[in-house]
């Protein structure tokens, strides 16, 4: 089944692994994820804070938009080497020339189909034909960038004496880099480990000439695949931040950087780039974007760090290595979040209170737990400025507030002014209303409570989807809001977004409250919340 | 770097791989992933049409929740073995054998931890110990389960030596299955390979033992950790839909059944899960949890069967095969989606009319090219029904539906009655205003715009998000509907949900009328939309 894999020549000092980054080029082609110009240069900017090598930052030739795009991250951005697609011809090449005229440092990748399928069925090109490409455009590009790397298109697919053929007749012509790419995803570990292998014996190149994995992740092995070219020695790997791409996406950069990080024992090379930065980029990404990460995405996820079931938190607690192989901060993540659910102890609940800086009686401790459970059976999970919240007095369900009456109204037109008045409830206030403006509904409502309840809040992100229960609809909404500079997550459940909305508001207002009171009771508080 | 790897015995018929789901335990036990006792038997049921070998329904002795919820699925779901997981402790076994009563078949599935860290930090138990309690819990389980599995937590850190001792303490005493746990995602696939090759040959055991992989995801090497597990000699994977559970989740069911399927040429063993029924598994965990699916997920992301790029396209009408190792059809999606985006080129726009049944002349079509690359170029992504729309005259960017006013009021309580009144103007028909109610202002606007358009719609999903751009914020609103059995997606942005809301809506009941007149235009339509 598996051939005995050969190592690459030991060497005492691990090897660099250069980071190539499609975010902007492979990433940015996918539904869903364009970007305007502005964007993609923002996105630059934290990709040269990460320490990439390389970012490809588009496609000069797709759009007259890509060009320009591709021309203010190479006039803007310092650091990484900045890289444009081409096809395999001169009018694509004297495009990618044109954008990257502005940049530090230049690179073209410059790709041709070299498998039977794309070359029957979308060149209609013979394997000389092919041949004779690549080397009259190399020859157009030679001279006009710093670095130009080639990439045979299915590489994977193609026969393999075609594929030595074909790029060692790029790295004769001027290609310094040799890009293998999985096309279609289609690849494993083995596999690709035998190809590089192979490739790296057979294909005849100047000795500066590295061999690049881009490997796309269809079944799931992206970063499986790229880590076994490593092994085989590759010297490059193709990745986007969050694993976007076309398709099922690309190897994932943060997955990638920081499976060598974690096993440096084993793999043959390391990467330059800054893990502290892998956090940002990803938030920023998925916020501009308007796509949400997958709580359960590797490394940058929302419960990548979290640790909720009784018996691991026992382990925690006792010792963070029980379950942890990176530590949150390395990825840049601000800290740990050791989330309670219904799957937690008493244990574990006890030690986290005790971190806080409570030290509850033991009656006081039933009487939390309790309420910890009921509340944890409602949200599904508690962080620790609900705990706070708990400790302090404040409701761990929802907020001591209760909406009475919400009236929304539009101002004709297009961009209309909206208006809310909103009536609440506070058990000790009394019934307080007021009305505001805002740019819709929600914001005009956000307003009138902000005036109610006397606070000022920034909202950081707002999110609702409809959920189908038993019974029927309901409503999710989760905010993350900045109060005095401390943030707070809340979720609420409603018949109407707005509604739920306004809930998931009136529920960081109680743990704003409860933090001020927590920090007004305990001279020293044990931890930031 | 990496030792020669054996391959297992091999064989003329591929062996069978075992499925154990673990969706409803591990899974379930993640933050933000719980599930009402009803939810989970609904996914069981799920489960039980995907065929996996086992799921496992639970943890009995972790809630009396927990024990109902695995009850109530024991006694309702057909097919696959039931399981519940239980620390080694005669207690915990108790409550799993009342849980899987009513079972057709049952499995205990009982764990201690192996490794030096967490035998010393937080289970303060010797070697010898461990093995004790070992051979104690399985002769209290012997006869009281049709299976029974071990699960030495936390294997991939134990010494191997005593792995191999707990291993086969655990198979003279019961068990049937051996699992072998990368619990803090740690491993990579030849180092998994080699574990399960020593196991295999070392581990002493009746014929009919069969060992198991239960891979995490931290690395994002999950699903190749468990295909090395495979080649290695492994019989079972525990995984979960969308690859669900602690931190960044399992090895994903879709994931690991589809590279077996695909690359049935490379692991000796196949699994006998019914691949059609993983789309609708995967849609409704996301949608009972209200965890969206990333676009980039393998096999169930909204984009795995998407081909964008003006250079796919080509190759995609030319022969499906270029890029596509697998049909959406295999996995249960309704059809191949081919998006168009700004990336696409005149010929894949012409190539998909005509498959729609358009044969446009050369000024009609540059005409709609145009239009084509503004509406991509706003919202990203453009598919069937938005050209039949353009085709048949209706915009590409957004409704012919003006709105001109919304007014939403909500009555006192906290079970408040909502009302709208919604104004719209229509090129044809002019202003119109109706008054609906609902159970909050989204759905009484949506009945108002029903009322005033007359139209029926089945809201599928709706889900907002917070998007920050370079001015401030906006709202994207996505909706999915379903109009006379045909579904319709639309996507609107502005200052806030409620509006954006709207205007999605609006946009797909323009969609729901073009195909009408698109029926009406052409006797026969090429293509449902």
């Amino acid at each position: 089944m598996s051939a005995p894999k050969l190592s690459p020549v030991p060497s005492s000092q691990p090897e660099r692994l250069h980071i190539f980054d499609t975010t902007l080029r492979d990433g940015e082609q996918a539904p869903g994820f364009s970007m305007t110009a502005p964007e993609k240069l923002e996105m630059a900017h934290l990709l040269a804070n990460l320490r990439v090598d390389t970012m490809e930052a588009g496609f000069a030739a797709a759009s007259p938009g890509d060009t320009e795009a591709i021309r203010l991250i190479a006039r803007e951005v310092r650091g990484p080497t900045i890289c444009s697609l081409a096809r395999a011809t001169e009018k694509d090449i004297d495009a990618a020339a044109y954008a990257l005229e502005p940049a530090q440092r230049s690179r073209l990748h410059v790709f041709i189909a070299t498998s039977p399928i794309h070359r029957e069925a979308k060149l209609r090109l013979s394997r000389r034909e092919v041949i004779q490409t690549i080397e009259r455009c190399l020859k157009h590009a030679a001279g006009r960038f710093d670095e130009i790397e080639f990439s045979a298109e299915d590489a994977l697919r193609t026969e393999p004496e075609f594929l030595v053929e074909a790029l060692s007749c790029a790295a004769q012509n001027g290609a310094d880099v040799l890009n293998v790419p999985d096309t279609v995803g289609y690849s494993e570990p083995d596999e690709i480990y035998r190809v590089f292998a192979d490739l790296v014996e057979k294909v005849e190149r100047p000795d500066h000439v590295i061999f690049s994995a881009h490997c796309h992740n269809d079944l799931g092995l992206a970063v499986a695949n790229s880590l076994a070219a490593v092994k085989a020695g590759a010297r490059q790997v193709e990745c986007a931040i969050n694993g976007i791409g076309e398709r099922a996406g690309n190897c994932s950069l943060e997955e990638v950087v920081m499976a060598l990080q974690v096993r440096a024992d084993i793999f043959p090379a390391v990467s330059h780039a800054d893990a502290t930065q892998i956090w940002a980029a990803s938030q920023r990404l998925s916020r501009m974007t308007g796509t949400a990460v997958a709580p359960n995405k590797a490394i940058v996820g929302k419960n990548a760090f979290a640790h909720e079931a009784g018996i691991h938190q026992h382990g925690m607690i006792a010792d963070r290595r029980t379950y942890e192989i990176m530590t949150p901060e390395s990825v840049g993540v601000p800290g740990s979040s050791l989330v309670l659910g219904k799957h937690s102890g008493k244990h574990a609940l006890s030690q986290r209170l005790a971190k806080l800086g409570y030290q509850p009686d033991p009656d006081r401790l039933n009487e939390i737990f309790a309420q910890f459970k009921a509340a944890a059976d409602l949200h599904g999970e508690i962080n620790d400025a609900d705990l706070v919240a708990m400790m302090e007095g404040y409701s761990a369900s929802g907020s001591q507030w209760t909406v009475l009456r919400t009236e929304l109204r539009t101002t004709a037109g297009r961009k209309p002014k909206q208006f809310a008045r909103i009536e609440l409830e506070h058990p000790v206030r009394g019934r307080i209303s007021d009305i505001a403006s805002g740019d819709g509904p929600v914001a005009a409502a956000f307003a009138a409570v902000q005036r109610i309840t006397g606070t000022d809040v920034d909202i950081i992100s707002l999110e609702t989807r409809m959920r189908a229960n038993g019974s029927g609809r309901e409503f999710v909404a989760d905010i993350e809001v900045e109060i005095d500079g401390r943030r707070y997550s809340g979720r609420a459940r409603g018949p109407d977004i707005v509604t739920a909305a306004i809930d998931a508001l009136l529920f960081t207002l109680d743990r704003g409250e409860a933090y001020d009171r927590a920090e007004a009771n305990q001279p020293t508080p044990a931890h930031a919340v």
